[in-house]
């Protein structure tokens, strides 16, 4: 996936070096075909023996049709396909004692791959998944995902009834960076750990409070803290107590745990793992709790745990311990809902919004790090809007649509100069809410007139239409 | 209500002439006290002497002030204060079968008396009260609504329990004008009546399809249809058949029951009522449905019909039967959640939305409405932006404060050129959710900080501070 995109810039630059001879058009769509897999839209390359080949355009139409091209892909190998959320997944949370999971990391890319690598956990079975940047995740937006999981428990029994013993979990997760602690860390908290910590725990708590203080009846939730350390995918967990309650000074480093487990068979790791979770909750001093958490809550921890060293261990094989690019390296920033097809370290900045208006602060993040890698190459920012619909609903698909169209426009005009100097290339797509629905693109040209006054279309022409389809 | 905001430019009027006197500070203020019953903010009057009174932000503060110390005399007066809405109010719908009803009207200022006057129903029975233009209410956000409402009833037994027969009804209201059919009608749908009705019932349509195709186990919702004649206050009613199926085309105009009912005694006019009922139910042709309402909805709607009996009555005694302002004559612009204490016909264009970014269709028409009334006579554009928030969700006011402000400053940016002319005059309130908690005023000069870039700062010389509080 990564050597997909990244291959993108040398393939380009061969191709400008063509751009002058007589049969360019026929050559640049042979070359793409062949080392992309798609052509180019026809709209890029038709002035270009007058006016020169607009290369940021055509990075920017390549990156988007490369990614549509490996969703295709990842939906052909049935990575997400036809998966039944309803089955050992959703039950390895109800074990635990959770029937409903909702997930709230950083944007950063370096923590796109948190559920799938860094966690290991069965993807469908986390019901909400949303990044904000500095994992500052929107209450109210939380408060309604409880409703509404509440709502399935009680008049569709999804995934179990209202009697039985099932919670609620609300899992933050900050980062931050061990090789360079003071550059490489959260953005959204000046790389400050112990800010990004305690601004996630405070939202967590903050949640907690809403659902204590709105709803009667007993209703309030789990709450669970997690770290990584974005060089090596260790994590760090900050262990409940036996109310529930956590702390920033009572946590398990998972990078001390995998020194004193390697070489271990399975079940003395696991030995091992509940060991050290006995002994933080027996601590003294600042991060001294109320014992022990629940016994599902210790299983969920050791499991998190014992996955992770697993990733630990993949990291030192494959990486010597330590990525080699600690830093940034996204390829482009994912706006909207997320892509479920791309869950890689580094390949995209996720933020989660419904309206650039709310979403500002992350987008600005956003923008500042692609700004930072590209920019300074001379190469544009891709931002890919992506929305889902449920067909079920009347009217949903095309609201939906009209919602990308909005929030593109909205972008295109707060980032206006980035614009319009070509550095700002907006992609749209709409999915069908069923797990492996097809990427289906929204075409940036047609029905203008519901675009607000206040955008400048000139920016329009850097956007794929449907002719760029691969 | 209207003659204390009417009376403003009069005073305002002896006020400018007396801008180049000596002791003209004291004389205004002395003025406004005895007049208008508060002070103009200080810093509105300190230059004058050298630049001449900038009137027209005299004239929004004037207003504002003028607003919130109408609001703390309704509140004084008690007539929303400590109201339990789990008392008879409720017990009306819950006696037509319905445990939650959602109003959707048009965000027409000749309909801000809807609930108190038009339909004379009990203010807080009403769960939800949300303005759009043209009654295009947003599906996804009445799903919302929806789901809080069900999980309230199966969580907490509110207003009943999941097990008795109760039903959610979704209400949306058009509007028309019967003297000038072709100028003074819904602005959002070019005054044409039908287009009206029929926009507001495929929204319903599609609303109720959306929850059918979203939630098993048989959920769905009841839909009833009303149009208003702004110049009389007469309503239509869309009688749903035993299917609960709407027609644009079988409907009850209570103008012509008033005609036959006239003189009746309330016994006489109600037997009338349910014959009329009857009848159009019977009815053949386009608009035959499948028999009558079920008992519930005939109840409902006959209340409906009676009621609105007496406020033709009020509009035939009081304005001849038919208002003196059959157009536009709304004062400011009342923007995000309604304002309890203002609910008068004509006094407010009543913009429902959360963000700038989805509300700018209904926020255009606002402006173009009030553009047309006040701008044309000199006077600026008043914009009351009111948002509620949740004493006990921590942090809740302080990101409403900061929802006001996005609004707000969303507002200035797009009304950028309105605002440069000092023709735009915004100011923010919050207010606690509990029924008859006073208006806060939110000081829109602090925390410049959390400002997007592209505000048009000068504007804010015009909003009125802590200062300008009554």
């Amino acid at each position: 996936m990564r050597g997909r995109l990244a291959a993108i810039p040398g393939v380009l630059q061969r191709l400008a070096a063509e751009q002058h001879s007589v049969d360019f058009v026929e050559k640049v769509q042979e070359l793409c075909r062949r080392e992309l897999g798609f052509e180019l839209p026809e709209s890029l390359l038709r002035g270009a023996w007058i006016a020169g080949l607009d290369m940021r355009a055509v990075y920017g139409a390549a990156m988007l049709a490369t990614l549509r091209s490996i969703a295709e892909q990842v939906h052909a190998t049935g990575f997400t396909n036809g998966r039944d959320p309803d089955e050992t997944a959703v039950s390895f949370f109800l074990d635990c004692g959770y029937h409903a999971v909702d997930i709230s990391p950083c944007s950063d890319g370096r923590l796109k791959g948190l559920i799938r690598y860094i966690l290991r956990l069965p993807d469908e079975a986390i019901r909400y998944r949303n990044a904000y940047a500095g994992a500052l995740f929107d209450v109210e937006a939380s408060v309604g995902r409880w409703i509404e999981a509440e709502l399935s428990r009680f008049r569709e029994w999804r995934p179990v009834g209202p009697e039985a013993e099932s919670r609620y979990l609300k899992i933050a997760v900050y980062h931050w960076s061990s090789s360079d602690p003071l550059h490489m860390g959260c953005a959204a908290h000046g790389s400050n750990r112990r800010r990004a910590a305690a601004g996630a725990l405070s939202r967590l708590r903050e949640f907690r409070e809403a659902i204590q203080n709105q709803f009667c009846c007993g209703a309030s939730v789990d709450l669970l803290l997690v770290g990584v350390d974005t060089d090596t995918d260790a994590i760090t967990v900050h262990v409940p107590d036996a109310d529930g309650e956590l702390s920033l000074h009572r946590s398990i480093d998972n990078m001390d745990l995998y020194g004193q487990t390697v070489g271990d068979d399975p079940n003395a790791a696991y030995l091992k793992v509940y060991e050290a979770l006995r002994v933080v909750s027996e601590q003294e001093g600042w991060g001294s709790g109320n014992g022990q958490p629940t016994e599902g809550m210790r299983r969920l921890v050791a499991t998190l745990l014992v996955n992770n060293l697993s990733q630990i261990d993949y990291v030192c094989a494959a990486h010597g311990g330590r990525y080699a690019d600690v830093g940034h390296a996204e390829h482009f920033i994912s706006v909207g809902d997320g892509f479920e097809e791309f869950q890689l370290r580094n390949i995209a900045y996720y933020a989660h919004l419904q309206t650039l208006e709310e979403g500002t602060p992350d987008m600005d993040v956003g923008i500042r790090i692609l700004e930072s890698l590209n920019v300074s190459r001379g190469l544009p920012v891709v931002v890919a809007v992506h929305f889902r619909y449920d067909r079920r609903v009347p009217g949903s698909r095309d609201r939906t649509i009209a919602k990308c169209r909005r929030v593109t426009d909205a972008i295109r005009a707060r980032y206006a100069e980035l614009a319009r100097r070509g550095l700002l290339v907006c992609g749209m797509t709409v999915q069908d809410q069923a797990a492996g629905s097809p990427l289906e693109v929204v075409d940036c040209e047609t029905a203008p007139a519901a675009r607000p006054a206040a955008v400048d279309d000139t920016s329009g022409r850097i956007c794929v239409d449907e002719g760029g389809k691969p």
